[in-house]
């Protein structure tokens, strides 16, 4: 174990890592390395590989540093030699940035060190060999604040509060009467670095530590704390990511963007990670460094021209004052500025992707400090996929690979309809950070995000504190911070709205207001924000649906040429199915009967026969159902003509149908001429102890086989009433909830005596099939039994995983949220199909049900169905289609493609593997 | 199809079937043919077999006419030829009797015709041939009667009324004055006969068939649909029979028992069919016919001396009386006694087993009718087989093999105890037709036998249609009727105590009361039945446990010399794990600990627990639970010390502990301090929608660890607390309901860490073991991944069927009837395991806990643990234990035993048919 490589050295267009070795460096960790390979400028460094987080959960920080320590101090070693000065050195010092880097990018999740290496002796050398005090004085009291923060704990003490080393830096600045940070003197730092201390010593009970060597191991550890924060698992949780891939520390010998008026640092994207248009475009700040642009403590200036002119309209600032105030990087540093545009476009080919830098110019020197792939919303994602296939940067597959199934999700959301925008009042104007449309109540704390059903969470900055609740709200509204704000990069991530850097309206925690130019709105008070215009509006906006078309038309109609499955949909109504059939469905995989029972007069006679006292009276009141139930159906057949629909028969326990309140019991003993008590006791003796392991399924359909014989009537001569209208009809018929081949025979008879009957009537017939739904363990346990019968199969996998597991989705609340936190589930398995348990049962059944009839249709009607990673299962085991609710139509069209792009990927990577293993052996021979 | 053979005919020591071909000819068909074989006089006929049973319910009347017709002529000419009488002559007519018999014997359950072939024209014939025209005509009138019956059903029109035909004999008998049937005179039978044409003419519509072929085919047929009336069906559900089976139906010609005082009918066993005493036995009457020893009509005379005596103290008949009215076969006609006698042990002797045969002596002439294995009670059933082994008549192996482990069940049933028969008052006798002790409430309805929890039948004599009610029924009484009456042979089969032909007591329908001598009891009231005695008591008589020794013991005895597994019990307290050793228990399978906490105090601190507002309240109430479940455990061990004893974790919805009602939820507020809404509230919060998917089993120990940590601290300590007293406990810790690895191993760690403490801080360590339940469906699936943590396996059968088909226990009650009825299921599957489906993943969990741990420890603790065919399943699948309710640890015993033997017999016939391929491909090759 001890003689494994732990640390990658980088530094001087040298490095021992590069970019396919993320996994082990982390995402940062090999760009930088990558970076140093290609010539572009980067401070040295070194990467202690992710596997060190693993061995630290498990062997503890004392272990760790033992097993680390020759190899860090070797590569501290090799950065002062490229750097020229000596970590620990008081006169000379090596200063540091100690950062996190796991292998997929997580925004603001770890937490960064920047000057590390000062002391009270280190500083006066900076200062001397600088010539630049203030500069020194700064970075020190950076360190002790940020250190402090991250290293040793020291948080906001409740939620209203700010950031303890903030309070005192206000206090300061109060006592002094200064406007902002930058009036502070050297003085006043030296002052700020005592009381830092202080606070540090008052609040933990521990000095703060002087040792450079003291202070780089403990802020190592701390890197690999933070992995397991509840905000970072709640991020992995929230992005699928695996607990045990860990995180890299990263670290480089410092470069100073706070060195004086030739100093600068920022942060760029090379295309719009908004539109996904393809401008390079960023912001940076004059003697500043790192965190503060993205933190928005003070307002960013742009990078391009362009840009800055867009923004100054956004921002109501006057050419002059732009020019005096906010000027662009390619004004004021133009030499600079193009090198860091010759590098970014190197950069993008290189990577043949948008990318997502970081810079610092020190003293007239331009430094690269990361790039990375950039967060894009889901419209950026789809043009700049679509984009680069133009451009001939990458082909078709890889452009269907780019999307992130999820992601299109946000492409389908309602947008506000432009009549509703003509009319709404503009109440304040900020930075349109992330695209979308969102009404909401106002909310102004992060943990009180579900307050309401519907939330705009206000917040002067956001901190990754607040991930959880900005995934919760339905919009974010940000007071302070620019485009690459930690909001504006988060909200981007998750699709979600966000106007950022709304400078006119202020926020006050502590009476939980908001006051925009004309109005104070409290918490609760209803607005709607703009993510595409950085507007925000009084009260609700009304929303219509957006269109598809354009680059999102191209990705998809890529997708269906790629994809072997094709998609159907569930749904219930000609509305749904049509909406559906607009986004692409290739027919319906479920309809749900029972949802059509729940109108008007349907439900009366739907609980008169649930609630007859024998056969006879049943009958009656399904003769009443019958052409209600035949016309359902010929609504839903027309709107999905000459595409197959498949009809489930009634499923749920009968007791969710009949009246459990006196009022309703009593209309129901009135319309039935019975007395209420009848229908009290009936209704009472349909009580089951778990109804969804009851009476229920086709269970109904063999105790009561009239149910079955109604439906199928009017699922027939539905289809047959529209054959005669010239409108082709393709019923498909689905027994539910099979367990057994008796049970499903016994329901396929009386479905197809009943049909021959109807064919016989009519003197016509109809195209269709019978098949049953796979959802109890037992039918997929015997599914070659079954297929005697069945002619297609659709997985139930709700039921299945219900089963399976034994978790009622209905009761699930109180340990499914401890089991996701301890990781005893890596994924609420409703959401994504457990592969490894459930998945057998469908693997199972697939070969079994093929085994008896080779050609028997086979898909899944779960709601998996619109599940990318369980599509890209649904592609593996071999089935013809998913069907999915329309909405999540086009995200199956794409994972279905993607699902057959990578098998072939790993079957030609398997072919070449092979093809080489049998040229090794070919060349042994020859030897 | 239509050239294979349906027809065998036997007659005249030669025959074309034998035993062997039970399967193809039934039961009585196959023997008919064997005695043939064997020089057993039978009359001659024919075999139709149960095949054709299929093809009728298949291709129906009509077809299976047209398929049979060649081969039934040519063996009614056959059978003509020996007896030299023609089929459809008037004046020298063949008679034949109908009757079914399906593989296994179902006594009364098949419907009997005899003297078919009589018409107007043809029982002249008889009795000009015979010269006895009473004879004749008591055969036509018997004829009509019973074809009227069976084939043409006239049944009983109210259940309080009695046959059609014997209501018109009864008139006559009472126009006439007469005291019995043997008045009639042939003007009488002349009457009666037209009487019984004209009641079928009016209740059918049609007249009653004269043509002898047409008679016979009709009776055919209605065999075959007898096989499939509800009473056949429900016998067959009972027993497991499968509905494909089908019956075979043999003719037969007549012989005759009632020709005179030369003439008659008996049945007999060739063992006590009770008590198993190898003594012949049994009854026959003069001048009778077939039935009417069997239904009671007369009151039957016994066969042998012995018996005779004996019956005649029971019966409180004189010997004056007895030799006069009631002498034995032996006295009566002891040339066919000694004829009859041979033949017995001739039978016994070829069959190696109990013989149950019906005979007929034929003016003078003896016939043997049937033989069959006889049915008996499991005190029969235990020392017929122990007494055939000591014999040297059957080997040990055989000996099992002759067990029906069911049937055990009985001998460990409670018996009157001694001082409860002295202190009772005697109200009537009857014959002690089954054994065992019964105490119930008085019905007199077969279809009212569920009346009370508890019921006693009483009827005159019962009919195969009370099947059903005799089943539920704890006793049987009867006014009419002997030992081999329908009542006895049935209560005998179901092992059910029975007191037969009591015929002081005057039972009467209309009115629903039963008169003995002293007191007239109502419907409702309470009596007892010695079914060994034949006494009945008034009101309710104490019962204790019965004794298990002797032949009982030499069976377990032998058993667990053959049985490869072991068997455990299910116990919850140290009573019920004394009674589980006592009867063979190798350890405990199963401790529930939620039972302990239903008692007193423990309930007050369980309710404390649940309902405490955070983790301290929940700590402290375990804190008070701890001792006293260490208590519990303290007695559990010191019952089982040196056996294993498996504790399962808490396992149910903790919302079963909580009080639902007012004033246990006032207690508990008062209790713990708190206002009742408190507790009311935190009640509904504990509501689940389906709580057998829910919050239970280990996800209560996962989200509350401290439950765990205590029921941990409390079994090890209880062991160590035993280990100083020099007591050797070996617990087993049983993790219940895990459906993933990681809940599991989550557990084992609490489990396992809590351990180290206890031994660290007691200075001692025990052996233990740390396991689960397999009980999800997902647990199989994965169980190679689970096995990495668990020990042990213990095969939840309950769950896991519940879970696999999706079935609530609790909630089956609506749809489990219609399923077995209509056949869709063969047994409930909570009853019997459901091999095909649920055994799949017992199967599977075991491969794959077998492939990670070889050594893993496999056993079942669901019900079907004490189910024969399910432990045979068990024994199959490789399983190390099963483990049952204690009162079925001799029966999981034997069955372990029988499922060892049945293995190696079928290995041995593999071998066997192995060797003879080998040696005819040798003999291939030499050619």
């Amino acid at each position: 174990m001890s003689d494994k490589k732990r640390v990658y050295t980088f530094g001087n267009k040298k490095a021992e890592g590069k970019t396919s070795m993320k996994n082990l460096l982390g995402g940062k960790g090999a760009n930088l390395a990558e970076m140093n390979l290609i010539g572009v400028p980067v401070p040295p460094g070194f990467t202690v590989t992710t596997e060190v987080c693993t061995e630290y959960n498990l062997l503890g920080e004392e272990k760790v540093r033992e097993l680390l320590k020759k190899e860090v101090e070797a590569a501290v070693k090799q950065v002062e030699t490229i750097m020229g000065t000596a970590f620990g050195s008081n006169e000379n010092p090596l200063l540091v940035s100690v950062r996190s880097g796991a292998r997929v990018s997580m925004p603001g999740m770890m937490d960064t060190v920047l000057n590390l290496g000062l002391n009270d002796a280190a500083v006066e050398g900076i200062a001397k060999k600088s010539g630049n005090p203030r500069f020194a004085w700064d970075s020190y009291r950076r360190f002790v604040q940020m250190y402090g923060d991250v290293v040793l704990g020291m948080s906001p003490e409740s939620k209203e509060d700010i950031d303890p080393f903030e309070e005192i830096m206000e206090a300061l600045q109060e006592e002094k009467g200064y406007k902002s940070d930058l009036d502070f003197t050297v003085d006043d730092f030296k002052v700020l670095v005592k009381q830092f201390k202080a606070a540090v010593k008052k609040r933990t009970g521990h000095s703060f530590p002087d040792d450079p060597w003291e202070q780089l191991w403990k802020a190592v550890m701390a890197v690999f704390d933070s992995w397991n924060t509840d905000r970072a698992v709640y991020y992995r949780t929230l992005n699928k990511i695996p607990g045990e891939w860990g995180t890299a520390v990263n670290v480089q010998a410092m470069v100073f963007g706070n060195m004086g008026q030739n100093s600068s640092t920022g942060v760029a994207f090379t295309r719009d990670a908004g539109t996904g248009e393809n401008l390079f475009n960023g912001e940076y700040l004059i003697d500043a460094q790192g965190e503060d642009v993205v933190a928005g403590v003070r307002t960013p200036q742009q990078i391009t021209l362009e840009g800055s002119k867009r923004w100054a309209v956004l921002a109501n600032v006057s050419e002059d004052e732009r020019v005096k105030s906010f000027p662009s990087l390619e004004e004021r540093m133009p030499e600079r500025y193009k090198e860091l545009n010759a590098i970014q476009e190197q950069l993008e080919q290189h990577y043949s992707d948008m990318q997502d830098i970081e810079f610092t110019v020190q003293d007239g020197k331009l430094w690269l400090l990361q790039t990375r792939t950039g967060k894009r919303t889901g419209a950026a994602m789809v043009k700049i996929a679509v984009d680069m296939l133009n451009e001939g940067m990458i082909d078709e597959k890889e452009a269907i690979m780019r999307q992130e199934p999820e992601k299109l999700d946000e492409l389908l959301h309602p947008v506000f309809s432009k009549e509703a925008i003509a009319q709404a009042e503009v109440q304040a104007k900020g930075l349109p950070a992330s695209p979308g449309a969102a009404t909401g109540q106002l909310v102004f704390f992060a943990d009180e995000a579900n307050k309401y059903e519907n939330t705009i969470l206000a917040r002067i900055e956001t901190s990754p504190e607040d991930l959880e609740g900005m995934n919760i709200s339905k919009g974010i509204l940000t007071a302070k911070g620019g485009m690459t704000s930690h909001a504006a990069v988060v909200a981007r991530g998750m699709g979600k709205c966000c106007v950022s850097g709304a400078g006119s309206i202020k926020i006050d925690y502590k009476a939980r207001t908001m006051m925009t130019d004309g109005k104070t709105y409290k918490e609760g008070d209803w607005i709607s924000l703009n993510g595409s215009t950085g507007e925000l509006y009084d009260g609700k906006l009304d929303t219509i649906d957006p269109e598809v078309g354009g680059d999102f038309a191209k990705i998809m109609e890529l997708a269906d040429k790629y994809a072997r499955m094709y998609v159907r949909t569930n749904a219930d109504t000609p509305h749904d199915s049509e909406a559906a059939r607009n986004f692409g469905a290739k027919g319906i995989g479920l309809t749900r009967t029972e949802h059509m029972f729940f109108e008007g007069e349907k439900i009366v006679a739907m609980r008169e026969m649930i609630l007859a006292k024998d056969l006879k009276g049943r009958e009656e009141a399904l003769d009443r159902l019958l052409p209600i139930q035949r016309k359902d159906f010929e609504g839903i057949f027309e709107a999905m003509h000459d595409l197959p629909v498949t009809v489930r028969l009634l499923d749920p326990p009968l007791h969710e149908f009949v009246p459990h309140d006196e009022k309703g019991q009593a209309e129901m003993a009135k319309v039935m001429g019975v007395d209420v008590a009848v229908i009290k006791d009936k209704v009472e003796s349909l009580h089951e102890f778990n109804p969804m392991l009851g009476h229920r399924g086709c269970r109904l359909g063999n105790t009561y086989p009239e149910i079955t014989i109604m439906q199928t009537r009017a699922i027939i001569e539905a289809a047959l009433n529209l054959k005669a209208k010239g409108v082709v009809a393709k019923p498909e018929i689905m027994i539910p909830l099979t367990g057994t081949l008796a049970e499903m025979k016994m329901q396929e008879d009386i479905v197809r005596e009943t049909i021959a009957k109807i064919f016989e009537e009519k003197g016509n017939t109809i195209d269709h099939m019978v098949g049953t739904m796979i959802e109890i363990p037992r039918a997929a346990l015997t599914a070659d039994e079954i297929a005697k019968s069945a002619e297609f199969f659709s997985f139930g996998t709700n039921d299945l995983t219900q089963m399976a597991f034994g978790y009622s989705r209905d009761d699930t609340g109180v340990f499914m949220p401890v089991y996701l936190k301890k990781g005893i589930l890596k994924n609420d398995p409703f959401e994504v199909l457990d592969q490894e348990g459930v998945g057998q049962l469908v693997k199972m059944a697939v070969k079994k049900g093929r085994k008896t009839r080779p050609n028997i249709k086979l898909g899944i009607c779960g709601e998996h169905g619109g599940e990318p990673k369980s599509v890209e299962f649904c592609h593996r085991v071999g089935l013809d289609y998913v069907s999915c609710s329309p909405y999540r139509v086009p995200i199956a069209r794409l994972a279905a493609a993607q699902a057959t792009i990578k098998e072939a990927i790993a079957k030609a990577g398997k072919k070449k593997a092979k093809k080489k293993k049998n040229k090794n052996k070919k060349g042994k021979k020859k030897k």
